[in-house]
């Protein structure tokens, strides 16, 4: 094991030498994420991790501080691996500090925040108040499973951060690796240590005041909202679930899991299930339910365009492009048959080039002077408004009065990352 | 300025002399409201006020102690301005204590309030438990935007408290004016201040427990139900809400904006959003939705009358009348089309006198023998069965079945103030 | 009275033999149920109980326990009444000790759970941690109205520790006796308590941080679920609720009230109202109501059975056999028309062995080679699939796909406990 860091950095070119010199390490890869948690551990099984936080992530960025973290843990060497969860130890902080030497007096802020984290541990257990086992330095090289505590915490939070993109992360099997765990006050309790001292607690008063159980916390334990987000009932919102500025989580019959969330601002008084993405300025009103991957064993993630309008208690089971409306109490699944009159063709058209109406139509009905389609044939339609005819039981489809964003092509109606 | 209190007040009477002479002032205006709150500041700016409490507001009331307050706050001269927002100081509480005197002793329980608020004060201040910094002497003259958030919180609890009706004050602008701040135990943080110092929080394991985040605090944060009203989850009932004794909010997908409510007791496991106002005895469903002015660009608000049931999942886009009914699933919008079978338009007259249902219909269908109307043209109907018959998919109305309370006009199906 | 307990009891046989001879007394009655609790008393009332804990309930087992708690509680000429509480006195845990000598040093972990609550109750009341006051000895003999506080505990406990069948007890009239109380973090406060002292909380800034208002405890407060048990929002279930071990309870707009459950695993993003019981292997859909006894006057219990899928935003209003599917939306009510396609009878039929599809229907439409039913008949149907039409909405019945379960008639599709 090379010793990079032997003594402080003086300058900051000396830095960049040492980063070079890290890097040109045979085989070393630049991890995709790194960054230095606290963990929480087993009231039992003190070996078990149950959470971590981070202060600070970083994805896809910040390679310097990655090379001097991995020096520093004595892990140049194993980046062929996909997943490392290193021990913080005294003489990995003195390392690191010695690497950023050049930088400590200007971290404040915004600027350096890895470097202010390795401050920050250093006053913490120097002072006694922290003991170096209660953290780890985690590093991701690859977005494969994640096989630690540590490992899924630092994507969801690469994803609650807004770093990496929703649906942009291998997230397999992290029901499988979490822990199911009792929450009070934002602390998780092992359940069977619950159980084995239920008697005393009860007894002397002193049992917690669980507010939830689940494998996943909440965003707002880990993420601080920017100033025009609100969220107005944390329970709303599952850690991993990923808000852009400006958007407004109600706390009547809403819900984001996690690998869902919006992309612009939004309106939320419904539900976003897991892999739904809802884009910017669209509404999803009271109860309104867009339906996720993990339910109804739908295989395609549904994506909301920009500037939609779910209506209350509607519910939403393909994926819509921008300007659509769905009436409330509107239910749009896949197999639904859906109406258009012959005279709405040609808007609808206009909305969406390249889309051949009568071909995608399953019949027309020459009597009613309508094409019936079938739902799922209208995947990322822009412009659509659906709504039930309550003269006839009908659902139709016409042009929306919503505008539709001139450079909708940009915009992830149709997301690369699937 | 006029000192008004120089010495200890004698009794009753020489009481109601002060207060006379206090009104005597030229120019003098009594507040609409008024009240003496304690503020919590910024944990980074200081000078900036998060939030409010008033542990007593007076709206339209104790003109008396109004004088005491303004003379002791030396405002007397400024009552022509539109809110006043004073600090409180050793001098005032010295003042009000004097004013007060003749009723220092009968003043518990529910008897002279804002002396046992002054009286508090002065044991808190002088025990050193707070400072008079801690506090704000708040009055408002005219029912105008608030212009600080003393004066947003007072109206906030006028409406709360049930002391000024709904609908009934000017809340406009408060968005702007309330900083969007993150809630722990009902403590406010600025965003700022938790990114300011979320490295070292985190890391020490001392971050707080948010709750949520939002401008607006919580109902059950400033008002206690009365005895038979429950809420069976505070994030349910935004402050500025008003409920009704006997109201019931049940926890499954109901939420009670602020400046909505109910008029009387009442099941509510829906969403009765800002501005919408349901009557006595009437029954929101589980995830029924009363659509508000902020959501839909609608523009009038809704009520529901008296002994209404709206169905589980039901959406309810209109002002109803008194005993109506809208089925578990249906949707009622403005637009919705509507229908009346002939043998039904007189069971639906006698409840509804003054409609002439014939000249409301859009048209009458001979074949199916029913009127067709718009949903909005039957605003404020009495007694209204809004269901879908499932072998036609056509939406009806009927006559319900529900009492219609005799004295229907006493109460606010439309509400006068709007 | 006897005095059955004098000394300590030498071995298991001896044991034995004491209970029976305190079962021997004339007229003893085993209770049915029986625990020792933790009380919490007004603030204001400090003989009022508001709240009480189990730490362990014996419902229908334990008989020894009982038989010593009933003599070291001078109890055992008593058990002719109904319902007993009683205190707990340092000779109550010195009898029972003495009586439970032999078990002393194996009870740990899931053995001899009485025993460990009267070793845990010693240490306490000798440590000086707690005082003989903040406990009850209660005993159930009968299943009527229960009487006290401390036994609708112990019946809603025997509910949510899945002792007691679902609708199995007698709850008449708990609501009159269970109090109203603000809950802080799971401790109960009186509201006339809160109101004497809101002036000098509210201006101390020391006002409890109030969570909910309600008669009853949350479930998490007093039941710590299995391992494969989620509830994402602690609100969302009351006690004196039931959940199956591997039920996950979803935050959006689920609710599951008491006396109400899941029989299996299952997913619940829907309410289960008051009496409403959930199969195996079912999902209650985003929003999903299954509507109960207490709301709309309806008197028949519902049931759903096992593999059902209640789609999002759907309403169920009559109980479901195995394997049905509700479609997203659609609200099936007691009186609904439902259609059968003439081409579907013998699919149905095949599922229901015992149904007369014909002889059910209400008539037969030639025209559209259709039987139409009253929802309500096809009550605890198997295998159906609820659907509307949305060329026609017309509510269509078709074979669900959905598997159902061989040993059907093993569980609890049509409860025999009703």
């Amino acid at each position: 094991m090379t010793a990079f860091i032997t003594a402080p950095v003086a300058s900051a070119d000396a830095f960049k030498d040492l980063v070079a010199k890290i890097e040109a390490t045979n085989g070393y890869r630049k991890p995709i994420g790194f960054g230095i948690c606290r963990v929480e551990k087993g009231q039992m099984d003190a070996q078990k991790i149950l959470t971590c936080t981070y202060p600070v992530i970083n994805w896809g960025e910040n390679f310097g501080s990655a090379a001097v973290f991995l020096a520093a843990a004595g892990l140049v060497e194993r980046t062929n691996e996909q997943e490392l969860v290193a021990p913080l130890t005294l003489d990995f902080l003195a390392q690191a500090m010695d690497a950023f030497a050049p930088y400590v007096t200007e971290a404040q802020g915004e600027k350096h925040r890895n470097v202010q984290v390795v401050q920050s541990l250093q006053t913490l257990i120097k002072g006694g108040k922290a003991s170096a086992d209660d953290f780890r330095v985690v590093f991701l090289f690859e977005d494969k499973p994640p096989q630690t505590v540590p490992g899924i915490y630092l994507k969801l939070m690469a994803l609650s951060s807004g770093k990496a993109p929703l649906r942009g992360l291998n997230l397999e099997g992290v029901f499988g690796k979490l822990e199911n765990v009792a929450w009070a006050g934002h602390k998780p309790y092992e359940l069977a240590w619950l159980r084995a001292h239920e008697i005393d607690m009860k007894l002397a008063g002193t049992y917690p005041a669980i507010e939830y159980v689940d494998k996943f916390p909440r965003y707002l334990m880990h993420v601080i909202p920017v100033d025009n987000t609100r969220i107005l009932d944390g329970s709303k919102v599952r850690f991993g679930a990923q808000l852009a500025a400006g958007t407004t989580v109600m706390p009547g019959a809403s819900y984001i899991n996690f690998n869902a969330g919006t992309l612009g601002p939004a309106m939320v008084e419904g539900r976003i299930s897991s892999s739904a993405i809802v884009g910017a300025n669209s509404d999803v009103g009271g109860g309104a339910s867009i339906l996720g991957v993990l339910s109804g064993g739908n295989a395609i993630p549904i994506s909301v365009g920009e500037k939609c309008l779910l209506g209350a208690n509607s519910v939403t089971g393909i994926p819509l492009g921008h300007g659509c409306i769905v009436d409330a109490g509107v239910s749009v699944l896949a197999g639904t048959r859906v109406f258009l009159a012959d005279s709405a063709v040609a808007d609808v058209a206009a909305a969406n080039p390249g889309w051949d109406l009568k071909t995608m139509a399953v019949k027309h009905h020459a009597d009613l002077k309508m094409h019936e389609f079938k739902a799922a044939s209208l995947t990322h339609g822009n412009g659509l408004h659906f709504r039930v005819d309550s003269g006839t039981g009908r659902m139709m489809i016409s042009r929306s009065k919503r505008e539709i964003p001139l450079n909708a092509e940009l915009h992830q109606a149709k997301p690369k990352v699937a």
